[in-house]
């Protein structure tokens, strides 16, 4: 039984029973109980549909946004999805074990670093109900307990999912409490589950600028920020213009609404007359509203409205960006410091300097020459999965793959040693 | 010139323009920093002693106990130890640049990780003037401004070697400002300080369980605690008692102030009537008072006094440490899970079934088998210098070198490449 009316702190010295054994369990029966829910999520499909249909109930009933509802509804092919995604957890290579490195010191004592789970890894995340079972996966493969707490419009859904996890985890031997939910949904038990210390050894925010808000400001346990994309494409002089097209294109509309598209695009001067309106037109094509500066808008004529300077700093989300003439490499990089998010900056060159300069010079978690900004992910960068992608520089940086799940121990052997 | 009166703010946005610059310099420009600094500390003796000077008779007019008097007070021999400090950092391994991992996706885009500074450090530190050169020279190296906020009792002494610090810099072509101090003492200011988001990417505080406690319940920017080492030896019952009573100590005589002391005695049950008396014995001769279970109390006889269940949570940081009879392995590991601190917790055993449990079981940023814990240290374990040691499991674990002060930056090369 999943249902957890338990004050917070007991959930909490649960979650860290669990965790110590959940650190010790073979790779072998962390796969199995993975496999187990893999296959446990399809044939309880009518309970957890069922839940949904009581979240989606609610949710229409205090008029949520389609694009919510969107985001809260499962179906037999979403849990299809969730159940492939288990699997494919359970694929990946297991981090805990690994050596990092070592030596042996000049004094024969022997030091080694060796990957060990976090422990309890907290998730605070909002509406997406897939989230519990991704989150719960990836904590589960790297031997950490995950302590999660959803949002309330999709508690039940949440609830029957957790409730999923928790019997493949005991079927496989291990300790249910390695999945756990909290119940109480109030904003009151958020500001509490972010000051659990002692027991949230890493907490992730999934969500937008509020929740990431309420972190910052409340917690008191260790966090890794997952934080906006206000991502650029910057088209160098030097650049193969029918590329920077293409590279545009796919970096704004292959996907608008997740957080490694592009946002603003920074044109050179010197050819901000022949491809403004060559870009200008093929986004257009597209449906995108572009907001641009004077020199921009120059170029792009009725193609764009004027940009306020805010808007360079927005992350739309959306079939929308901004766009500015900038006046070469110097002032794109000052562009960018400005306004960055610090998430992922492109330049589309052929110059082999600038490409150099700006990889060098532009502080984000990635960036990239000659290549969509989209290609900021855990799957296409080889991570195998992701458990976001990070825009602050401790711990982690850019996509967070199992290894970011884990922390290290350093072992130290000796024989009597004393110093 | 120091004295830096500007409010934070902006004082925070010249560390960051000064950082971007530090980011970028090279090697040598910054060893030649760091050397030009090493050798101004002792041309400017007579003016860094007379602002001590100030601090002290300030300090003893207030009544400040002799222990912080004497972490406080400078003098000829510690200003060489400081200039030591600078030549050696100059000699250390530059970590930015170094190329972390990579990979060339089946797609044909390149994929590296690389070394880049963090950016503005933060470092909030107490008393000890020479943490305002080691800190500052640690993070000149590792091309990172640093951005420090030290005590309101050192602070002229803290002035006149931040002062020859940016001086050096400004030799050496570099900006000043990678080095600042705030002037502002005030608790107002330190709780601005490390709320300066967008700022600090990483803070650093150096200091007591308060200003732990102030960073954890204020801070917004992220950081790293280098915090307390309730640190166990473990005296297993197939240990080598000659070795167990050398190491134990060792572990708690040989510099009883710092956090790698051992703070807790524990002995195995079955050996407890034969080593308790032995140890006891060596504890007595250095003059460590201790501080007993009922079991250990019965074979210590009057060189114990009782312990409270309190006295097994305390870093006593001084010549007097805990004991407890444990009743086998799993005993020991569950004793050592409710009390340690996380830091460095050792056994001592010639089995290797016993080792290999307590290493894997034992959940603290470093294990250690036959050795003093005395040996977590950045020095001893081959890091070259330390910026602390870290207690939390985000980031960094254990003892924190140059690297433990870079992240990375992922650096994606395509040919026109889109999903």
């Amino acid at each position: 039984m999943v249902t957890l009316n338990s004050r917070l702190p007991e959930l909490g010295a649960r979650a860290r029973l669990a965790s110590r054994r959940l650190a010790l369990a073979s790779t072998a029966s962390k796969d199995e109980a993975l496999r187990r829910a893999g296959e446990l999520i399809l044939q309880r499909a009518p309970e957890v549909l069922s839940a949904n249909d009581a979240d989606l109930d609610r949710a229409r009933a205090t008029g949520v946004p389609a694009s919510a509802i969107d985001r809260l509804q499962l179906d037999e092919r979403r849990l299809e999805q969730m159940s492939a995604g288990l699997f494919a957890v359970a694929g990946l290579q297991d981090p805990v074990g690994e050596v990092v490195d070592g030596v042996l010191r000049p004094n024969g004592l022997s030091v080694r670093r060796v990957r060990v789970p976090l422990g309890v890894v907290g998730v605070i995340y909002e509406n997406r109900p897939n989230v519990t079972a991704d989150a719960a996966a990836l904590c589960l493969k790297s031997g950490n307990a995950a302590f999660l707490r959803g949002s309330s419009a999709a508690q039940a859904s949440n609830v029957a999912i957790a409730s999923v996890l928790r019997e493949a985890l005991a079927k496989a031997g291990l300790p249910s409490d390695g999945v756990l939910l909290v119940e109480d949904v109030s904003r009151e038990a958020a500001e509490e589950f972010v000051r659990l210390t002692g027991i949230i050894d890493c907490l992730i925010p999934r969500g937008g600028p509020s929740l990431v808000a309420m972190v910052r400001e409340k917690a008191t346990v260790p966090y890794v920020i997952d934080g906006d994309g206000n991502c650029h494409v910057y088209v160098h002089e030097a650049a193969d213009l029918g590329m920077a097209v293409r590279i545009v294109l796919n970096a704004k509309t292959s996907r608008p609404s997740v957080c490694n598209a592009m946002e603003s695009l920074l044109v050179d001067a010197g050819i901000a007359q022949v491809f403004l309106p060559l870009v200008g037109r093929a986004l257009a094509e597209r449906g995108v509203k572009l907001l641009a500066d004077e020199a921009a808008s120059a170029e792009l004529g009725d193609m764009a409205e004027p940009a306020t300077p805010e808007d360079f700093g927005r992350e739309f989300l959306d079939l929308c960006c901004s766009v500015a003439v900038v006046d070469g490499l110097d002032a794109a990089i000052e562009h960018i410091g400005r306004y960055s998010s610090g998430h992922s900056e492109a330049i589309v060159t052929q110059d082999l300097s600038a490409a150099t300069r700006f990889t060098r010079e532009v502080d984000a978690a990635a960036v990239l020459v000659n290549a969509s900004t989209r290609f900021v992910d855990g799957g296409e960068l080889g991570l195998g999965a992701e458990v976001g992608i990070s825009t602050q520089k401790l711990h982690a940086r850019g996509p967070m793959g199992l290894r970011e799940l884990t922390t290290v121990k350093w072992v130290i052997e000796g024989n009597g040693h004393t110093r």
